[in-house]
């Protein structure tokens, strides 16, 4: 087991306990449907032993706590919160693309319906407050509003994707901003909550901040390559998933703006209409790598981890702490799902 | 103008200013959609000088302060936090219900669709908590808590209706259950977060919070009249709104569990397939008349008032402000919309 996998591990050990306790709570109905979307259940609600799911961002709440304090427990308040967010958004967002499957399984809206989606998502959000106003730590307060400022940015994120499916002319500026409120905000918050909540000095929140954002672009990025190159069986979602929507993610949108003749055929093809082939998805996929596309994600995705990085080693952390916070970031890149 | 139209007039000019600081941060596009749906602009962005709402929600947190520090202004953020809670539950269960019309306009998921209306409440519910951590009161921890478990039951009230849609046989019990979830807990916390936020005995605050929950009682007991009987230039709804839905509001539900054969009537109505005329809705009003589902909703609306009036005599507050709370309790029950 590689380090951070055992990190990504105890991260979830601690945080499972108190991710449950919260969800204990929820009407019957929603606490089912909100089980099976962590994993916990199948759709009656019989315990099932599924992938739950990466805890990233749990783990790095986790760690910036661990990182002021020499344990991760005062940071436990913030991880549950930021899972739960996350979750709310996975939620919401499943809906509104209708996407119908993740991590191998039907979505919640596809199990149960619309407003069943609706509402499992706001009990998440309004959970995440809850959990956090009961917080010990005298900088609840901060660690909540930092948390709700992140979820206006997420919310602005979806917003701006779901404008961007109805334009043809999204530039590459745009699209960086979309992916810094739908990705970079959360993971910002994640990687600076434990720090908040144990009270460290403002310029180590600022740091750690600014590491999940730009870990959270690379995130993005590596979502995007995998969105079209990664392999089904590994990521749960159907074979060039992105493509099928066609979807104006990161590589795409450098394709059109900087890919010459590669990305003029790749804009024609994005504008037919109907059903595509396998074989037309394929087409697509090399037009993005011929175009460049490919290469530019895969290379900004390192620099991103490379400023991460920067800003990690500016807020002048304990060694070891701060090396496994790079060693998560560089997962986030060498993932395949 | 009566004394309570005085109470809520005041109250919309203290909340406004603050409530459109808040709507401010929003994104453009969700800032425009919010607007429209608070009625302060047209779905162009155009201002317009539209029936704000009653702004229910407000004056108690408000009068809520007063009764505590003898002004309101302490109860302000709870006041813009509860309002936006309210909206965000109007405009995902807007969507919900496929309710195409409120306040005489379009709904927001039928002007925009479905996903603007999800993320449009989202952003305020997230708002709500930003708006409480931003407040300075030593209190403002306590209120986050309340306002998150008031939603967490405001959701459970929301799952029960839209799981009664699919049952005949639920009872009275059952239905009053989902309204104190629905209705009671928000009014609940809506008129406790003020004294809640001024740092009030919890005696004060516990009976706050029960007169709240009970006038929510008949608050909703009066919805469902006017849902039925109401006049549909007076609540900007369709005429016999509810019956259209089939809904099994209160005095449906008492006249199938107590209105002998004009309730026996009234459950082979409501099995009935296809579309409605005004004559078979206009009959299915007068069986719930003769089965008695009308005279006992206004019974029971007046005696939650009595149980509402009784909890803010144990409150212990100052005669001018319990006074004007009372009246807001009176106003509630005397409503044509």
């Amino acid at each position: 087991m590689t380090i951070t996998a055992e990190t990504l591990d105890r991260s979830r050990g601690l945080v499972a306990p108190a991710l449950r306790q919260a969800v204990e709570r929820l009407d019957p109905f929603t606490r089912l449907v909100v089980s099976y979307h962590l994993g916990w259940s199948d759709e009656h609600g019989r315990p099932t032993e599924a992938n739950p799911g990466k805890s990233l961002r749990p783990a790095l709440a986790l760690l910036a706590a661990e990182a002021v304090t020499g344990v991760p427990e005062p940071g436990l308040p913030g991880a549950v919160a930021v899972e739960l967010v996350h979750n709310f958004s996975l939620l919401h967002d499943d809906l509104m693309d209708r996407d119908t499957e993740r991590r191998h399984r039907r979505t919640v809206w596809a199990v149960w319906g619309d407003a069943t989606a609706v509402l499992a998502g706001d009990a998440l959000l309004s959970l995440a407050h809850e959990v956090l106003t009961e917080s010990e730590s005298p900088y609840r307060q901060a660690a909540g509003q930092a948390v709700a400022i992140a979820t206006r940015e997420l919310i602005r994120g979806q917003v701006l994707d779901l404008a961007f499916e109805q334009r043809n002319d999204v530039t590459l500026d745009e699209c960086l901003e979309m992916a810094a409120g739908k990705t970079g905000a959360l993971l910002g918050v994640s990687a600076a909550i434990g720090a908040i909540l144990a009270g460290a000095p403002q310029a180590v929140v600022a740091g750690l901040s600014r590491f999940g954002a730009e870990l959270g672009m690379a995130f993005q990025l590596v979502d995007d390559l995998l969105g079209i190159w990664g392999s089904p069986v590994v990521t749960g979602k159907p074979v060039f998933a992105d493509l099928v929507a066609r979807k104006k993610t990161l590589p795409v949108t450098w394709s059109l703006d900087h890919g010459g003749e590669a990305g003029r055929e790749l804009a024609a093809w994005l504008r037919r209409d109907g059903g595509l082939t396998e074989d037309e998805l394929r087409y697509a996929a090399q037009l993005i790598e011929r175009a460049g596309g490919r290469d530019w994600a895969t290379q900004e995705a390192r620099d991103r981890i490379g400023l991460a990085e920067h800003a990690l080693d500016q807020a002048g952390l304990d060694d070891v702490v701060r090396n496994r916070l790079g060693q998560v970031a560089r997962f986030v890149i060498e993932r395949q799902s």
